[in-house]
Protein backbone atom coordinates (compact mmCIF):
# COMPACT_ATOMS: atom_id res chain seq x y z
CA UNK A 1 0.00 0.00 0.00
CA UNK A 2 1.49 3.18 -1.05
CA UNK A 3 3.64 4.81 2.00
CA UNK A 4 3.08 1.44 3.98
CA UNK A 5 6.00 -0.79 4.18
CA UNK A 6 4.83 -3.42 6.80
CA UNK A 7 1.21 -5.09 7.09
CA UNK A 8 0.08 -8.17 9.21
CA UNK A 9 -2.89 -10.49 8.47
CA UNK A 10 -5.75 -10.85 10.88
CA UNK A 11 -8.96 -13.06 10.61
CA UNK A 12 -11.88 -12.01 12.00
CA UNK A 13 -13.16 -14.34 15.51
CA UNK A 14 -16.36 -14.96 16.28
CA UNK A 15 -16.07 -13.67 19.54
CA UNK A 16 -15.11 -10.58 18.06
CA UNK A 17 -18.55 -10.34 16.19
CA UNK A 18 -21.63 -8.75 17.77
CA UNK A 19 -25.34 -9.05 17.13
CA UNK A 20 -25.52 -6.36 14.58
CA UNK A 21 -23.45 -9.48 12.53
CA UNK A 22 -20.87 -7.35 11.97
CA UNK A 23 -16.83 -7.24 13.95
CA UNK A 24 -17.45 -5.27 16.69
CA UNK A 25 -15.64 -1.64 16.51
CA UNK A 26 -13.67 -2.08 19.73
CA UNK A 27 -11.93 -4.98 18.01
CA UNK A 28 -10.67 -2.85 15.71
CA UNK A 29 -8.86 -1.12 18.23
CA UNK A 30 -7.21 -4.55 19.52
CA UNK A 31 -6.24 -5.47 15.81
CA UNK A 32 -3.90 -2.24 15.71
CA UNK A 33 -2.31 -2.84 18.81
CA UNK A 34 -1.10 -6.84 16.96
CA UNK A 35 0.10 -5.04 14.30
CA UNK A 36 1.87 -2.46 16.45
CA UNK A 37 3.46 -5.67 17.87
CA UNK A 38 4.44 -7.30 14.55
CA UNK A 39 5.87 -4.27 13.32
CA UNK A 40 8.33 -4.06 16.53
CA UNK A 41 8.70 -7.29 16.91
CA UNK A 42 9.97 -7.24 12.81
CA UNK A 43 11.88 -4.16 13.21
CA UNK A 44 12.99 -3.57 16.77
CA UNK A 45 13.09 -7.31 18.42
CA UNK A 46 9.32 -6.99 19.73
CA UNK A 47 7.59 -4.91 21.85
CA UNK A 48 8.96 -7.20 24.98
CA UNK A 49 12.23 -5.80 24.34
CA UNK A 50 11.01 -3.08 25.11
CA UNK A 51 9.74 -3.44 28.40
CA UNK A 52 12.55 -5.28 28.91
CA UNK A 53 14.40 -2.30 29.23
CA UNK A 54 12.59 -0.99 31.95
CA UNK A 55 10.01 1.15 28.87
CA UNK A 56 6.24 0.81 28.86
CA UNK A 57 4.45 2.67 26.01
CA UNK A 58 1.44 4.02 26.76
CA UNK A 59 -1.70 4.90 24.12
CA UNK A 60 -2.59 8.47 24.39
CA UNK A 61 -5.07 8.57 21.21
CA UNK A 62 -6.61 6.40 19.75
CA UNK A 63 -8.87 7.31 16.31
CA UNK A 64 -10.65 5.01 14.19
CA UNK A 65 -12.60 6.12 10.66
CA UNK A 66 -14.75 2.94 9.69
CA UNK A 67 -15.65 2.61 6.24
CA UNK A 68 -17.07 -1.16 5.40
CA UNK A 69 -18.16 -3.79 8.00
CA UNK A 70 -16.07 -6.75 8.53
CA UNK A 71 -17.33 -9.85 8.62
CA UNK A 72 -16.70 -13.15 10.67
CA UNK A 73 -14.09 -15.07 9.45
CA UNK A 74 -12.44 -12.52 7.47
CA UNK A 75 -8.55 -12.40 6.77
CA UNK A 76 -8.23 -8.34 6.94
CA UNK A 77 -4.86 -6.91 5.87
CA UNK A 78 -3.45 -4.11 8.35
CA UNK A 79 -1.03 -1.58 6.98
CA UNK A 80 0.66 0.61 9.76
CA UNK A 81 3.55 2.74 9.65
CA UNK A 82 5.53 4.45 12.69
CA UNK A 83 5.35 8.46 12.14
CA UNK A 84 6.62 11.74 14.31
CA UNK A 85 9.01 9.69 16.62
CA UNK A 86 10.27 12.39 18.59
CA UNK A 87 11.36 13.03 22.22
CA UNK A 88 9.11 10.64 24.29
CA UNK A 89 6.02 10.35 21.61
CA UNK A 90 5.19 8.55 18.57
CA UNK A 91 2.81 8.24 16.49
CA UNK A 92 1.19 5.06 14.13
CA UNK A 93 -1.31 5.23 11.04
CA UNK A 94 -2.96 2.12 9.79
CA UNK A 95 -4.73 1.39 6.94
CA UNK A 96 -6.97 -1.85 7.21
CA UNK A 97 -8.01 -3.58 4.12
CA UNK A 98 -9.80 -6.23 2.55
CA UNK A 99 -8.64 -6.98 -0.89
CA UNK A 100 -8.52 -3.56 -2.40
CA UNK A 101 -11.64 -2.50 -0.40
CA UNK A 102 -10.22 -0.04 2.06
CA UNK A 103 -12.15 -1.25 5.71
CA UNK A 104 -11.10 1.34 8.10
CA UNK A 105 -8.22 4.42 8.28
CA UNK A 106 -7.13 4.60 11.75
CA UNK A 107 -4.09 6.47 13.66
CA UNK A 108 -2.97 5.90 17.70
CA UNK A 109 -0.21 7.95 19.30
CA UNK A 110 1.63 6.89 22.17
CA UNK A 111 3.99 8.07 24.88
CA UNK A 112 7.32 6.29 26.29
CA UNK A 113 7.40 6.08 30.17
CA UNK A 114 9.36 4.49 33.12
CA UNK A 115 8.02 0.88 33.70
CA UNK A 116 8.58 1.97 37.57
CA UNK A 117 7.61 5.61 38.09
CA UNK A 118 5.60 6.41 34.84
CA UNK A 119 7.64 9.79 34.19
CA UNK A 120 7.92 10.14 30.10
CA UNK A 121 11.20 8.68 28.71
CA UNK A 122 12.49 9.81 25.55
CA UNK A 123 12.28 6.82 23.00
CA UNK A 124 15.64 5.12 23.32
CA UNK A 125 18.04 5.92 20.12
CA UNK A 126 18.05 2.45 19.42
CA UNK A 127 14.34 2.14 19.09
CA UNK A 128 14.29 5.49 16.90
CA UNK A 129 17.10 4.18 14.48
CA UNK A 130 15.01 0.91 14.49
CA UNK A 131 11.86 2.57 13.13
CA UNK A 132 13.68 4.92 10.81
CA UNK A 133 15.39 1.67 9.18
CA UNK A 134 12.17 0.45 8.82
CA UNK A 135 10.19 3.62 7.15
CA UNK A 136 12.94 4.52 5.14
CA UNK A 137 13.02 1.05 3.54
CA UNK A 138 11.95 -0.36 0.10
CA UNK A 139 8.19 -1.68 0.32
CA UNK B 1 -20.26 18.57 34.13
CA UNK B 2 -20.29 21.57 32.64
CA UNK B 3 -22.73 20.76 29.09
CA UNK B 4 -23.31 17.50 29.73
CA UNK B 5 -26.65 15.98 31.45
CA UNK B 6 -26.35 12.38 31.08
CA UNK B 7 -23.34 9.84 33.33
CA UNK B 8 -23.03 6.48 33.95
CA UNK B 9 -20.95 4.60 36.39
CA UNK B 10 -18.47 1.93 35.36
CA UNK B 11 -16.21 0.25 37.59
CA UNK B 12 -12.98 -1.44 36.15
CA UNK B 13 -13.08 -5.32 35.87
CA UNK B 14 -9.87 -7.42 36.51
CA UNK B 15 -10.57 -8.79 32.90
CA UNK B 16 -10.32 -4.96 31.48
CA UNK B 17 -6.58 -4.60 32.66
CA UNK B 18 -3.68 -5.58 30.91
CA UNK B 19 0.14 -6.11 31.87
CA UNK B 20 0.69 -2.51 32.38
CA UNK B 21 -1.19 -2.37 35.36
CA UNK B 22 -3.58 -0.67 34.05
CA UNK B 23 -7.19 -0.44 32.10
CA UNK B 24 -6.28 -1.53 28.79
CA UNK B 25 -7.19 1.50 26.05
CA UNK B 26 -9.56 -0.76 24.35
CA UNK B 27 -11.80 -1.29 26.67
CA UNK B 28 -13.01 2.63 26.92
CA UNK B 29 -14.28 1.90 23.56
CA UNK B 30 -16.52 -0.43 25.29
CA UNK B 31 -17.43 1.93 28.24
CA UNK B 32 -18.42 4.66 25.67
CA UNK B 33 -21.00 2.03 24.41
CA UNK B 34 -22.03 1.20 27.43
CA UNK B 35 -23.04 4.97 28.13
CA UNK B 36 -24.62 5.23 24.94
CA UNK B 37 -26.55 2.05 25.92
CA UNK B 38 -27.20 3.34 28.96
CA UNK B 39 -28.55 7.37 27.63
CA UNK B 40 -30.67 5.44 25.01
CA UNK B 41 -32.32 3.17 27.80
CA UNK B 42 -33.11 6.61 29.98
CA UNK B 43 -34.32 8.80 27.23
CA UNK B 44 -35.37 6.59 23.92
CA UNK B 45 -36.73 3.31 25.21
CA UNK B 46 -33.40 1.62 25.03
CA UNK B 47 -30.83 0.60 22.39
CA UNK B 48 -33.25 -2.03 21.35
CA UNK B 49 -36.05 -0.47 21.00
CA UNK B 50 -34.23 1.66 18.18
CA UNK B 51 -33.72 -2.41 16.62
CA UNK B 52 -36.87 -3.45 17.31
CA UNK B 53 -38.03 -0.54 14.70
CA UNK B 54 -35.81 -2.13 11.93
CA UNK B 55 -32.72 -0.36 12.67
CA UNK B 56 -29.14 -0.38 13.33
CA UNK B 57 -27.13 2.30 14.52
CA UNK B 58 -23.38 1.45 12.66
CA UNK B 59 -20.35 3.08 14.48
CA UNK B 60 -18.52 5.13 12.08
CA UNK B 61 -15.97 6.95 13.70
CA UNK B 62 -14.69 6.43 17.29
CA UNK B 63 -11.76 9.09 18.72
CA UNK B 64 -10.22 8.66 22.46
CA UNK B 65 -7.60 11.11 24.23
CA UNK B 66 -6.15 9.42 27.01
CA UNK B 67 -5.09 11.54 29.60
CA UNK B 68 -4.52 9.45 32.43
CA UNK B 69 -4.51 5.42 33.35
CA UNK B 70 -7.34 3.44 34.69
CA UNK B 71 -7.19 1.44 38.02
CA UNK B 72 -8.79 -2.63 38.35
CA UNK B 73 -11.50 -1.76 40.19
CA UNK B 74 -11.88 1.89 40.30
CA UNK B 75 -15.25 3.34 39.66
CA UNK B 76 -15.33 5.89 36.81
CA UNK B 77 -17.95 8.26 35.16
CA UNK B 78 -18.57 8.63 32.02
CA UNK B 79 -20.59 11.69 31.13
CA UNK B 80 -21.71 11.63 27.69
CA UNK B 81 -24.22 13.67 25.44
CA UNK B 82 -25.59 13.20 22.06
CA UNK B 83 -24.58 16.22 19.51
CA UNK B 84 -25.07 16.88 15.60
CA UNK B 85 -28.19 14.61 15.15
CA UNK B 86 -29.25 15.16 11.20
CA UNK B 87 -30.20 12.98 8.74
CA UNK B 88 -29.29 9.17 9.52
CA UNK B 89 -25.97 10.82 11.18
CA UNK B 90 -26.05 11.36 15.05
CA UNK B 91 -22.63 11.77 17.17
CA UNK B 92 -21.95 11.48 20.83
CA UNK B 93 -19.21 13.09 22.81
CA UNK B 94 -17.88 11.94 26.27
CA UNK B 95 -16.16 13.06 29.34
CA UNK B 96 -14.57 9.86 31.51
CA UNK B 97 -13.98 11.45 35.27
CA UNK B 98 -12.39 10.02 38.49
CA UNK B 99 -13.77 12.30 40.84
CA UNK B 100 -12.47 15.48 39.57
CA UNK B 101 -9.70 14.03 37.56
CA UNK B 102 -10.22 14.00 33.80
CA UNK B 103 -8.96 10.33 32.36
CA UNK B 104 -10.20 10.37 28.72
CA UNK B 105 -11.86 12.42 26.43
CA UNK B 106 -13.86 10.83 23.03
CA UNK B 107 -16.37 11.34 20.73
CA UNK B 108 -18.02 8.49 18.27
CA UNK B 109 -20.13 8.89 15.10
CA UNK B 110 -22.78 6.82 13.96
CA UNK B 111 -24.96 6.32 11.03
CA UNK B 112 -28.69 4.83 11.26
CA UNK B 113 -29.02 1.84 8.67
CA UNK B 114 -32.05 -0.15 7.71
CA UNK B 115 -31.04 -4.08 10.00
CA UNK B 116 -31.96 -5.44 6.89
CA UNK B 117 -30.52 -3.80 3.88
CA UNK B 118 -28.02 -1.68 5.58
CA UNK B 119 -28.81 1.30 3.58
CA UNK B 120 -28.76 4.84 5.25
CA UNK B 121 -31.82 5.76 6.91
CA UNK B 122 -32.76 8.86 8.52
CA UNK B 123 -33.08 9.26 12.55
CA UNK B 124 -36.74 8.81 13.19
CA UNK B 125 -38.58 11.39 14.64
CA UNK B 126 -39.29 10.29 17.58
CA UNK B 127 -35.59 9.43 18.55
CA UNK B 128 -34.73 12.49 17.27
CA UNK B 129 -36.89 14.65 19.78
CA UNK B 130 -36.44 11.95 22.43
CA UNK B 131 -32.31 13.29 22.01
CA UNK B 132 -33.90 17.19 21.76
CA UNK B 133 -35.57 16.94 24.40
CA UNK B 134 -32.44 14.75 26.71
CA UNK B 135 -30.04 17.62 25.75
CA UNK B 136 -32.20 20.61 26.27
CA UNK B 137 -33.13 19.22 29.97
CA UNK B 138 -31.59 20.89 33.05
CA UNK B 139 -28.56 18.80 34.37
CA UNK C 1 -30.93 -18.77 45.98
CA UNK C 2 -31.04 -21.81 48.24
CA UNK C 3 -27.43 -21.83 49.47
CA UNK C 4 -26.21 -18.90 48.39
CA UNK C 5 -25.98 -15.46 50.31
CA UNK C 6 -24.27 -13.31 47.67
CA UNK C 7 -25.38 -11.62 44.66
CA UNK C 8 -24.61 -8.93 42.18
CA UNK C 9 -26.35 -8.16 38.78
CA UNK C 10 -24.57 -7.69 35.83
CA UNK C 11 -26.41 -5.96 32.27
CA UNK C 12 -24.94 -7.49 28.99
CA UNK C 13 -23.06 -5.45 27.13
CA UNK C 14 -23.86 -5.10 23.03
CA UNK C 15 -20.16 -5.46 22.96
CA UNK C 16 -20.80 -8.97 24.71
CA UNK C 17 -22.66 -10.26 22.39
CA UNK C 18 -21.64 -12.26 19.09
CA UNK C 19 -23.29 -12.51 15.47
CA UNK C 20 -25.86 -14.90 16.86
CA UNK C 21 -27.71 -12.37 18.70
CA UNK C 22 -26.97 -13.48 22.12
CA UNK C 23 -24.24 -13.02 24.54
CA UNK C 24 -20.75 -14.74 23.70
CA UNK C 25 -20.01 -18.04 25.90
CA UNK C 26 -16.66 -15.98 26.96
CA UNK C 27 -18.14 -12.79 28.64
CA UNK C 28 -19.57 -15.58 31.01
CA UNK C 29 -16.08 -15.97 32.41
CA UNK C 30 -15.68 -12.62 32.97
CA UNK C 31 -19.05 -12.14 34.56
CA UNK C 32 -17.98 -14.67 36.98
CA UNK C 33 -14.91 -12.40 38.11
CA UNK C 34 -17.23 -9.87 38.13
CA UNK C 35 -19.46 -11.56 41.03
CA UNK C 36 -16.37 -12.91 42.31
CA UNK C 37 -14.74 -9.23 42.75
CA UNK C 38 -17.81 -8.03 44.33
CA UNK C 39 -18.39 -10.84 46.72
CA UNK C 40 -14.23 -10.18 47.73
CA UNK C 41 -15.34 -6.49 47.92
CA UNK C 42 -18.41 -6.91 50.40
CA UNK C 43 -16.78 -9.52 52.65
CA UNK C 44 -12.61 -9.36 52.46
CA UNK C 45 -11.63 -5.51 51.21
CA UNK C 46 -11.95 -6.74 48.09
CA UNK C 47 -9.31 -8.33 45.50
CA UNK C 48 -7.12 -4.92 45.46
CA UNK C 49 -6.12 -5.65 49.09
CA UNK C 50 -4.81 -9.14 48.69
CA UNK C 51 -3.24 -8.12 45.98
CA UNK C 52 -2.06 -5.46 48.48
CA UNK C 53 -0.62 -7.84 50.69
CA UNK C 54 1.62 -9.60 48.17
CA UNK C 55 -0.62 -12.48 46.93
CA UNK C 56 -2.79 -13.43 43.60
CA UNK C 57 -5.12 -15.66 43.22
CA UNK C 58 -4.95 -17.51 40.31
CA UNK C 59 -7.63 -19.41 38.38
CA UNK C 60 -6.94 -22.85 37.93
CA UNK C 61 -10.62 -23.94 36.72
CA UNK C 62 -12.90 -22.99 35.09
CA UNK C 63 -16.68 -24.72 34.21
CA UNK C 64 -19.97 -23.63 32.76
CA UNK C 65 -22.82 -25.20 31.50
CA UNK C 66 -24.93 -23.02 29.40
CA UNK C 67 -28.61 -23.55 29.82
CA UNK C 68 -29.95 -20.49 28.50
CA UNK C 69 -29.19 -17.76 26.13
CA UNK C 70 -28.75 -14.16 27.11
CA UNK C 71 -29.39 -11.38 24.98
CA UNK C 72 -28.74 -8.01 24.86
CA UNK C 73 -28.95 -5.29 27.70
CA UNK C 74 -30.78 -8.30 29.91
CA UNK C 75 -29.79 -7.89 33.64
CA UNK C 76 -28.43 -11.12 35.15
CA UNK C 77 -28.34 -12.06 38.60
CA UNK C 78 -24.86 -13.81 39.72
CA UNK C 79 -25.42 -15.70 43.03
CA UNK C 80 -21.66 -17.32 43.91
CA UNK C 81 -20.39 -18.47 46.87
CA UNK C 82 -16.72 -19.65 48.38
CA UNK C 83 -16.14 -23.28 49.03
CA UNK C 84 -13.55 -25.36 50.04
CA UNK C 85 -11.39 -23.34 51.17
CA UNK C 86 -7.77 -24.61 52.51
CA UNK C 87 -4.22 -24.85 52.04
CA UNK C 88 -3.48 -22.18 48.92
CA UNK C 89 -6.41 -23.14 47.53
CA UNK C 90 -10.30 -22.33 47.26
CA UNK C 91 -13.61 -23.15 44.57
CA UNK C 92 -16.39 -20.61 44.17
CA UNK C 93 -19.88 -21.89 42.97
CA UNK C 94 -22.07 -19.90 40.72
CA UNK C 95 -25.64 -19.53 39.63
CA UNK C 96 -26.71 -17.33 36.57
CA UNK C 97 -30.41 -16.40 36.67
CA UNK C 98 -32.87 -14.18 34.87
CA UNK C 99 -35.75 -13.81 36.70
CA UNK C 100 -36.86 -17.62 37.85
CA UNK C 101 -35.03 -19.03 35.21
CA UNK C 102 -31.51 -20.36 35.41
CA UNK C 103 -29.26 -19.51 32.57
CA UNK C 104 -25.80 -20.56 33.82
CA UNK C 105 -24.06 -22.61 36.39
CA UNK C 106 -20.48 -22.59 37.05
CA UNK C 107 -17.52 -22.98 39.19
CA UNK C 108 -13.91 -21.42 39.44
CA UNK C 109 -11.16 -23.17 41.22
CA UNK C 110 -8.17 -20.73 42.43
CA UNK C 111 -4.37 -21.04 44.34
CA UNK C 112 -2.97 -18.04 45.86
CA UNK C 113 0.31 -17.70 45.09
CA UNK C 114 3.28 -14.72 46.40
CA UNK C 115 3.60 -11.85 43.79
CA UNK C 116 6.62 -12.15 43.14
CA UNK C 117 7.62 -15.83 43.41
CA UNK C 118 4.60 -17.00 42.02
CA UNK C 119 4.97 -19.97 44.57
CA UNK C 120 1.82 -21.41 46.27
CA UNK C 121 0.84 -19.29 49.37
CA UNK C 122 -1.68 -20.32 51.86
CA UNK C 123 -5.06 -18.25 52.11
CA UNK C 124 -3.96 -16.23 54.91
CA UNK C 125 -6.11 -16.54 58.06
CA UNK C 126 -8.22 -12.79 58.04
CA UNK C 127 -9.53 -13.75 54.53
CA UNK C 128 -10.45 -17.65 55.58
CA UNK C 129 -11.96 -16.14 58.25
CA UNK C 130 -13.72 -12.94 56.06
CA UNK C 131 -14.70 -16.03 53.59
CA UNK C 132 -16.24 -18.58 56.60
CA UNK C 133 -18.19 -15.39 58.43
CA UNK C 134 -19.64 -14.56 54.88
CA UNK C 135 -20.55 -18.12 54.19
CA UNK C 136 -22.12 -18.61 57.59
CA UNK C 137 -24.45 -15.84 57.53
CA UNK C 138 -27.99 -15.78 57.34
CA UNK C 139 -28.94 -14.94 53.54
CA UNK D 1 0.51 -34.91 19.80
CA UNK D 2 -0.99 -38.23 21.05
CA UNK D 3 -4.44 -38.49 20.06
CA UNK D 4 -4.91 -35.42 17.97
CA UNK D 5 -4.73 -34.72 14.16
CA UNK D 6 -5.59 -30.64 14.30
CA UNK D 7 -3.74 -28.29 15.61
CA UNK D 8 -3.78 -24.02 15.31
CA UNK D 9 -1.48 -21.58 16.17
CA UNK D 10 -2.12 -18.63 18.67
CA UNK D 11 -0.30 -15.56 20.18
CA UNK D 12 -0.91 -13.91 23.19
CA UNK D 13 -2.13 -10.34 22.36
CA UNK D 14 -0.91 -7.07 24.85
CA UNK D 15 -5.25 -6.80 25.12
CA UNK D 16 -5.46 -10.56 26.08
CA UNK D 17 -2.86 -10.13 29.45
CA UNK D 18 -4.45 -8.47 32.41
CA UNK D 19 -2.87 -6.91 35.50
CA UNK D 20 -1.40 -10.45 36.88
CA UNK D 21 0.81 -9.82 33.95
CA UNK D 22 -0.75 -13.17 32.31
CA UNK D 23 -3.08 -14.07 29.66
CA UNK D 24 -6.21 -13.99 31.02
CA UNK D 25 -8.32 -17.03 32.08
CA UNK D 26 -11.38 -15.94 29.90
CA UNK D 27 -8.80 -15.49 26.39
CA UNK D 28 -8.87 -19.06 26.76
CA UNK D 29 -11.95 -19.79 25.87
CA UNK D 30 -11.90 -17.80 22.78
CA UNK D 31 -8.78 -19.06 21.68
CA UNK D 32 -10.65 -22.80 22.04
CA UNK D 33 -12.97 -20.89 19.75
CA UNK D 34 -10.42 -20.06 16.95
CA UNK D 35 -9.42 -23.45 16.99
CA UNK D 36 -12.71 -24.71 15.93
CA UNK D 37 -13.05 -22.16 13.26
CA UNK D 38 -9.97 -23.76 12.17
CA UNK D 39 -10.66 -26.95 12.42
CA UNK D 40 -14.15 -26.48 10.35
CA UNK D 41 -12.41 -24.27 7.80
CA UNK D 42 -10.17 -27.46 7.18
CA UNK D 43 -12.72 -30.01 7.32
CA UNK D 44 -15.73 -29.13 6.90
CA UNK D 45 -15.74 -25.79 4.85
CA UNK D 46 -15.93 -23.46 7.71
CA UNK D 47 -18.57 -22.42 10.63
CA UNK D 48 -20.12 -20.04 8.17
CA UNK D 49 -20.61 -23.22 5.65
CA UNK D 50 -22.67 -24.33 8.99
CA UNK D 51 -24.72 -21.04 9.30
CA UNK D 52 -25.25 -20.94 5.80
CA UNK D 53 -27.21 -23.78 5.82
CA UNK D 54 -29.48 -22.26 8.22
CA UNK D 55 -27.85 -23.76 11.58
CA UNK D 56 -26.27 -22.47 14.90
CA UNK D 57 -23.95 -24.58 17.21
CA UNK D 58 -24.54 -23.29 20.34
CA UNK D 59 -22.14 -23.93 23.09
CA UNK D 60 -23.63 -25.66 26.37
CA UNK D 61 -20.56 -26.49 28.07
CA UNK D 62 -16.87 -25.41 28.35
CA UNK D 63 -14.40 -26.21 31.33
CA UNK D 64 -10.54 -25.12 31.31
CA UNK D 65 -7.81 -26.76 33.54
CA UNK D 66 -4.99 -24.13 33.69
CA UNK D 67 -1.77 -25.77 33.95
CA UNK D 68 0.62 -22.81 33.45
CA UNK D 69 0.43 -19.22 33.04
CA UNK D 70 0.67 -18.06 29.35
CA UNK D 71 2.34 -14.57 28.52
CA UNK D 72 2.07 -11.67 25.83
CA UNK D 73 3.56 -12.55 23.11
CA UNK D 74 4.21 -15.98 23.41
CA UNK D 75 2.85 -18.60 20.51
CA UNK D 76 0.87 -21.73 21.47
CA UNK D 77 -0.21 -24.24 19.77
CA UNK D 78 -3.87 -25.04 20.43
CA UNK D 79 -4.54 -28.84 19.66
CA UNK D 80 -8.12 -29.89 19.15
CA UNK D 81 -10.57 -32.52 18.22
CA UNK D 82 -14.08 -33.50 17.70
CA UNK D 83 -15.63 -36.41 19.69
CA UNK D 84 -19.04 -37.96 20.51
CA UNK D 85 -21.21 -36.61 18.38
CA UNK D 86 -24.46 -37.94 17.88
CA UNK D 87 -28.11 -36.58 17.49
CA UNK D 88 -28.05 -32.76 17.84
CA UNK D 89 -24.47 -32.72 19.83
CA UNK D 90 -20.80 -32.85 19.41
CA UNK D 91 -17.84 -32.20 21.93
CA UNK D 92 -14.23 -30.79 21.24
CA UNK D 93 -11.47 -31.39 23.17
CA UNK D 94 -8.38 -29.49 23.68
CA UNK D 95 -4.63 -29.42 24.92
CA UNK D 96 -2.73 -25.94 24.50
CA UNK D 97 0.89 -26.49 24.70
CA UNK D 98 4.22 -24.37 24.78
CA UNK D 99 6.58 -26.10 23.01
CA UNK D 100 6.51 -29.50 25.33
CA UNK D 101 5.19 -27.76 28.65
CA UNK D 102 1.06 -28.15 29.03
CA UNK D 103 -0.61 -25.01 29.75
CA UNK D 104 -4.09 -26.09 29.73
CA UNK D 105 -6.78 -28.58 28.62
CA UNK D 106 -10.04 -27.98 28.13
CA UNK D 107 -13.08 -29.52 26.51
CA UNK D 108 -16.34 -27.73 25.30
CA UNK D 109 -19.65 -29.28 24.34
CA UNK D 110 -22.42 -28.00 20.99
CA UNK D 111 -25.41 -28.52 20.38
CA UNK D 112 -26.62 -27.58 16.46
CA UNK D 113 -30.03 -25.53 16.73
CA UNK D 114 -32.08 -23.98 13.60
CA UNK D 115 -31.36 -20.64 12.82
CA UNK D 116 -34.51 -19.64 13.09
CA UNK D 117 -36.25 -21.10 15.59
CA UNK D 118 -33.48 -22.12 18.02
CA UNK D 119 -34.42 -25.79 18.01
CA UNK D 120 -32.20 -28.57 18.76
CA UNK D 121 -31.51 -29.99 14.69
CA UNK D 122 -29.40 -32.81 13.78
CA UNK D 123 -26.14 -32.59 13.04
CA UNK D 124 -26.29 -33.38 9.35
CA UNK D 125 -24.64 -36.10 7.40
CA UNK D 126 -22.48 -33.98 5.62
CA UNK D 127 -20.77 -32.09 8.71
CA UNK D 128 -20.91 -35.59 10.64
CA UNK D 129 -19.14 -37.37 7.67
CA UNK D 130 -16.29 -34.52 7.62
CA UNK D 131 -15.73 -35.26 11.33
CA UNK D 132 -15.36 -38.42 11.21
CA UNK D 133 -12.93 -38.39 8.40
CA UNK D 134 -10.88 -35.96 10.35
CA UNK D 135 -10.84 -37.99 13.20
CA UNK D 136 -9.80 -40.70 11.31
CA UNK D 137 -7.16 -39.33 9.39
CA UNK D 138 -3.65 -40.08 10.30
CA UNK D 139 -1.89 -37.35 12.27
Amino acid sequence: MDGFSFSTEIRVRFAETDAQGIAHHAAFVVWLEVARVEYLGRFAGGYQAIRDRGLEALTTDVSVRYHRAAYFDERLTVWCRCVDLRGARFRYEYRIVRGDELVAEASTSHATVDRETYRPTRVPAWLAEAVATAESAEP
